[in-house]
């Protein structure tokens, strides 16, 4: 257990366990592992532990557990919620995947890669085109966020709505247990109904019930023809029925639909490059979409130009713009990149990643609008979002200078996420999406989870980490500040 | 806790909570209950409830819990693996879904459906249709088998290699556990990040962990067009081969890729009514595919035609027939629906459900039907599988009068298995694919599963059910007959 004075001896101990050039304890080597991408939160560590291997991971781990010290593991640092961060005074360490970057097997005869937990997102993915296959997890980060981080968060993105989140891609895992044992789960197998399912549990787990060290990935064939689109809309009601009525249409070649407020491409137009929008903005909803088929182009262009023709003379669609080359579609998605960077550039966005089932997203945000227009009504409402899986990326924006002069900042971060995640709830909808829970969420996990889920979860964390040394206080509140029955 | 002659009281109790019209005690409304469908496992119990709704199940959980008495529950019955039957001398009660079979929720426009436990596959799959939706689970007993049984042992069937098994169609749960609480996990949220992901616990722990009394499930467009084909081939390393290219050429428009024996399609066309194989069964195997796309049948069967010319002329394929309509294509899927019937007429089939990775299968076969073969040499290896997902039913197959000569049977049974697993295992893979665990695998998972593995699913097992009353003593070995290391 914890002994006041024994830390100096854990760093020297991983020291001589694992060389010194394993171990770093100040310096600029150690600045970057202790504050996110953000600049927003910042801690500190007694050191900063960059492992070569799995057995390197599972003996510091294993000294940890001998002496109770936290372990704050690490991949590309790219977490929103500030998970991959250690708080101010840890009294841990920090453990760092990056070293662990290995590809070590694509093999397109299996529809299968299995990549070390450090390997980056972006080289997963260009391993498996290698191989004429498609890995197609796709994300923003995908350059600087790892693969272990991708499954410790359940990372979502843009290919979720034909090929699921992060959970839906991995076939195997191999994990380092907070008392330094070994699981081996790394199969590739399709099928393996041999007792409890634990795979699922260390995904989206945040690195609280183990280190993820491994993992083996689905691969898909490449879908070689895509086909994108812009399509301008009076209602968000008509969003919905135009996003099924496509997938209807497109089955299972429907890959995104990605829903913008005009208001958030007001901002990239006004803020990033070559950005502007091919339609007027005088329509209050855009989505934009990609059908994906071993299909020509010139049919799935047919094809998509009939039904948004039909769709027109409903009333359903103003205006559409279907692309007609490469460079086009290009220019179609480097809109939907430059979200972030322009919502960066034009303000102080207070952002928010709720879904609720996808029938009921013209309900929320006919609900939400009315309610934050009411409490701030010098706000901007600035929405990017992930129709298909009901995921909506809600920004409440105030200018910079606007933002500067609210007096308890706090407070209002709160009030306006209060409006969005009580209406969330009751919506059975979540607060959180697909960017988890990390340090940030962790009042919104006692206020909105069911008491008898939020039970079920310690008593796991309890047995699987009784000694609270894997990134402990993430995911989970403390017992005793949950909700009461009146939710 | 357990009090001896307190069980009568546990009957009354039940009654007196539930009404005497939900709790049978014997006579014909409870035998079918006490017995599997192949009639090979019979045991008993004090009673059969058959509740109405999730407040009786919970009201019957928590009086057991109470009293340490045992739940076996039960869905459609239809276990291979003696997962759904009481054991003899059980001294605890049946608990079958069967009277909760309501579709309660269907909505396309979320893509999602929530029916109880008890409601039939084909029930499901039917009121799917109604909206134009496909509900993609298929397997040979789907008229009789229930989604709880489906989810509780994540079934797997045909549809597997393009929609996922069972675990990839629940989107939420409402489950009742061992101790009478009640779970609401009955969400249609296509993504939520907040906290551990208790579903995937629950689904293939054959109600071991709790009952499962509702569920969200996903629904998909339907594929409007499907080109089924029967191909004939000189290897089975070539059907591996072949099966990836069509992967590729027809990306998400693959939906079945079924393996057989000539052996398997002899059995068949001796024994069943019109399910003759339409190619000649002079090649070693044969591969059903279904094609399915919004795509014309036209294309996608010029296409196919296309494909598979260019396989013969590799020489992978030894020859082809594509359903030129409705009634061809019928008719091959008949050959495939009738393996059951035809294998339980030719004679005695040791069968067994592995898998491995799909690249493995062409070894695993090969040194499989060697090691039978020297072993067993009179015996008829036949085999059916599920090829896109590794999973082959391997049946050893002895006729009626050579296996009544055989004179320890138990031991013939061991040692056909001992080789097919050992194998299973050299190769990375599995002893129970798709059918999972119940009563019968219990020394497979002492043999095969890791010890670590073990270990975790017994700490989740004993924390959810401390007093062991869920369908006690099945999925999980007692401790201390484990393998050791030397696997």
């Amino acid at each position: 257990m914890t002994r006041p004075g024994i830390t100096v001896d854990i760093v020297a101990a991983l020291q001589e366990r694992l060389g010194s050039g394993d171990v770093f304890v100040d310096g600029p080597d150690v600045a970057p592992f202790m504050v996110d991408w953000w600049g927003r939160a910042a801690g500190d560590a007694l050191c900063v532990v960059l492992p070569r291997g799995t057995g390197d991971v599972a003996k510091t781990v294993a000294l940890c557990h001998d002496h109770s010290v936290p372990i704050y593991p690490q991949g590309g640092n790219t977490s929103v919620c500030f998970g991959a961060v250690p708080p101010a005074r840890s009294g841990g360490i920090v453990l760092s995947l990056a070293r662990m970057d290995a590809v070590l097997d694509v093999n397109p005869r299996d529809s299968a890669m299995t990549v070390q937990a450090g390997c980056l997102l972006a080289k997963a993915q260009a391993a498996a085109l290698e191989v004429d296959r498609l890995f197609p997890l796709s994300l923003g980060a995908e350059g600087s966020c790892q693969i272990g981080g991708n499954i410790a968060t359940n990372a979502g993105g843009t290919g979720v709505l034909r090929y699921g989140n992060m959970r839906d891609l991995v076939l195997g895992l191999e994990v380092v247990l907070p008392d330094g044992r070994i699981w081996n789960g790394l199969r590739t197998l399709r099928k393996d109904n041999s007792g409890y399912d634990l795979k699922n549990l260390f995904i989206g787990a945040e690195g609280t019930l183990g280190i993820i060290t491994a993992a083996a990935l689905k691969l898909f064939p490449i879908q070689p023809n895509v086909v994108s689109a812009l399509i301008a809309l009076p209602e968000i009601d008509g969003a919905v029925t135009v996003g099924t009525d496509l997938g209807t249409a497109f089955p299972g070649e429907l890959t995104a639909l990605e829903l913008f407020s005009a208001s958030q491409l007001r901002l990239v137009a006004r803020h990033i490059a070559n950005a502007a929008c091919p339609l007027a903005l005088d329509s209050p909803w855009f989505l934009l979409v990609d059908i994906a088929s071993a299909t020509s182009c010139k049919v799935l262009s047919e094809r998509l130009v009939d039904r948004l023709a039909g769709a027109t003379d409903a009333g359903l669609v103003a205006d559409a713009v279907v692309a007609a080359n490469e460079r086009q579609r290009a220019a179609l998605w480097h809109i939907r990149h430059s979200v972030t960077e322009a919502n960066k550039t034009a303000g102080m966005g207070l952002s928010h990643d709720i879904a609720v089932p996808v029938f009921a997203v013209p309900s929320f945000v006919c609900l939400a609008g009315d309610a934050i227009g009411r409490a701030f009504p010098t706000a901007e409402i600035v929405i990017v979002g992930h129709l298909g899986d009901g995921n909506l990326h809600y920004n409440v924006m105030f200018g910079h200078d606007a933002w500067a002069r609210v007096t308890d900042q706090a407070r209002t971060r709160l009030e306006v996420s209060r409006i969005l995640y009580d209406l969330a709830a009751q919506h059975r909808g979540t607060f959180s999406a697909e960017h988890g829970i990390g340090a940030l969420h962790l009042e919104e996990m006692a206020r909105y989870k069911d008491p008898v889920e939020l039970d079920l979860m310690r008593t796991i964390k309890r047995r699987f980490d009784p000694r609270n040394i894997m990134n402990p206080f993430r995911v989970l509140p403390s017992a005793g500040c949950d909700k009461g029955s009146h939710l």
